[in-house]
């Protein structure tokens, strides 16, 4: 153990964190990865709604006291994260700004922000340099769990075309998200008669939690909100979001995103066309090098990446790695990302310590 | 109630049924269909292993012993529909036909077979004339979750390419399927600590059952057994089944299959491209007025196809209908077909009526 006095030394004049949002699903993963990586942070400061106010959470062993949101709060602050609503960060990462940090965003409300970079530290660590409205933003999960595995195929053969089929957990939807499906699961799992007849399960899940069909026993082909002719908006961030984070705004994206009944990490069936033909072989090359990915593709020994096998690690997972039959330019990918780690807090720690190693450069 | 003897009467010159694997998943299912449907039928035999004869199963209305498969239960038969492993198909389909039956057979043993007609009475009814084996096969469950619909959009579109995504159901491995996932559940389902680090779930499952990974609480990227360069045969299946019913042997299909935890029901993501330009306008009228095809697309109204909505129903039903944004020739659709019954036993019944038409004409 170091003693208090040591660590102090080492944290001063290092920058000041503070993590809004600390006590939500994505919150508490980000303690944990604040606690386990490489510590880059003087003091670390919790902010939660003024409801979580006053608990204490452990951060680096220690127990730190959440502090209620207020444009004070961020004086002293080097970089905020958030991870609340869209709403609550529309409005109060402008005033962190304003209080002098720089905001790495976790919401979708600056994310297609012409002035505001899209940043994977894998991807395009550069555009983070460029902000002009002090804030940075994470991408949403779902983009998140492939983006890594398709830069890097896009460095080597030129990306011209996704075809994605999300198999999306419950923890995207928040911890409503999982409480739902929890319940739902202990519901239906002493009943061996559900799943053959049309309305059984739904009449025994009871409550549907913010999903808008049951999941338990169910897949939901449905994210997010409706946008234009039947689109949602998860399927849109998935276009839109891919397109900015690899600088090709005229990239063909389509999406179609589903709900499956998994706690935890976003997996997608990707069918990815290249400029350059490419081989299974030379494909799993790439990635097998790429940082941030691990190659799982071994069907033979039953290797391939699966929500449970990979829930709770840092990199995307990538097996099922094909070629497609029909074009040399073409591939298949079978992809698994823990939503909550880098689909949403590892990437914003991972900005936020691209700030930090800017800041005390 | 109709009288013993009006039933008899009835039944006098209709055509005799065999109904091989009667004990099975699908089995089950079929005889359910046969007791609701138009009955058809003259004799309906039911034959299964040896392990399996002399017990008594309900259909239309009576209890049925069935018969253990040998060459003599066939004799008299005029059309003997098969659900059992390959291997059996092989061997007994050309049995059956030697001892003058037609064959209606659901295994893979003869799908490719140059000679063996692969039908779906909705699309392609005229190719179950020509059947110079003497025998029928119906589709792969996955292929068959599909292709009503995607046939419907061909007679009016062309259709260029599939790309396709699945959501399989744990029955489309039988029986022993089903029981694994419920079995894993139950142990699953109690402990909410679960879903958050790597392998909890795997432990807590225990047997695998059929499946190369656990299944509740997780996607499995594996339907089938390997074939060349990565691909599974269920991948292929949809592959070359498409072509064949399409009778396009030249059409781009790509799949990936992924088993979910849902018992009963099929789920797809299909990214379809056609000859002609459409719209999701276009592409639901012609879906609208399908044969065998009902219309889920309301996503303001939370309507779409689930499998716990669709399970014990006989249609293919379509949502999320959208035209690609990047492609006027391009739709995304989400398809839900209860495997055991459109996927097999319906599809099989179908085929036999058609039979049963053509014989008593």
């Amino acid at each position: 153990m170091s003693a208090p006095t040591d660590t102090a030394a080492a944290r001063a004049g290092r920058p000041t964190l503070a993590v809004v949002g600390a006590t939500g699903a994505v919150g508490t993963v980000m303690l944990d990865l604040l606690s386990t990586r490489e510590d880059v942070w003087g003091e670390i400061r919790l902010i939660a709604s003024p409801r979580s106010a006053g608990r204490r959470l452990r951060v680096r062993d220690e127990d730190v006291e959440v502090l209620a949101l207020a444009p004070e709060v961020f004086d002293g602050v080097d970089v905020a994260m958030f991870d609340v609503p869209d709403e609550v960060s529309k409005e109060w990462a402008p005033v962190a700004v304003e209080r002098g940090a720089i905001v790495v965003d976790n919401s979708g409300a600056f994310r297609m922000d012409a002035d505001v970079p899209l940043v994977v530290p894998e991807v395009n660590a550069a555009a983070a340099r460029r902000r002009p409205r002090g804030i940075i933003s994470n991408p949403n999960c779902t983009t998140l769990s492939m983006i890594v595995a398709i830069g890097a195929l896009h460095r080597a053969f030129g990306v011209r075309e996704l075809v994605v089929a999300s198999y999306q957990a419950a923890s995207g939807a928040g911890q409503s998200g999982i409480d739902a499906l929890q319940d739902q699961l202990a519901k239906v799992a002493s009943d061996r008669n559900l799943g053959s007849r049309a309305g059984d399960v739904r009449a025994a899940v009871g409550d549907l939690g913010p999903f808008p069909a049951p999941l338990a026993l169910n897949v939901v082909p449905w994210a997010g909100s409706l946008k234009d002719d039947g689109w949602s908006s998860e399927e849109l961030k998935v276009r839109n979001e891919s397109r900015k984070i690899l600088g090709l705004p005229e990239l063909r994206v389509t999406a179609t995103c589903v709900r499956v009944p998994v706690i935890t990490t976003h997996s997608l069936s990707v069918h990815a066309v290249f400029e350059q033909e490419l081989t299974a072989a030379s494909a799993r090359e790439v990635l097998a090098s790429a940082p941030g990915v691990v190659v799982s593709d071994d069907p033979a020994k039953a290797e391939f990446p699966t929500p449970a096998d990979v829930v709770g690690t840092d990199p995307t997972w990538v097996g099922r790695i094909r070629r497609s039959l029909d074009d040399p330019h073409g591939l298949e990918l079978f992809l698994c990302g823990d939503n909550l780690r880098k689909g949403a807090a590892l990437n914003t720690a991972q900005i936020a310590e691209l700030l930090a190693e800017e800041l005390t450069a």
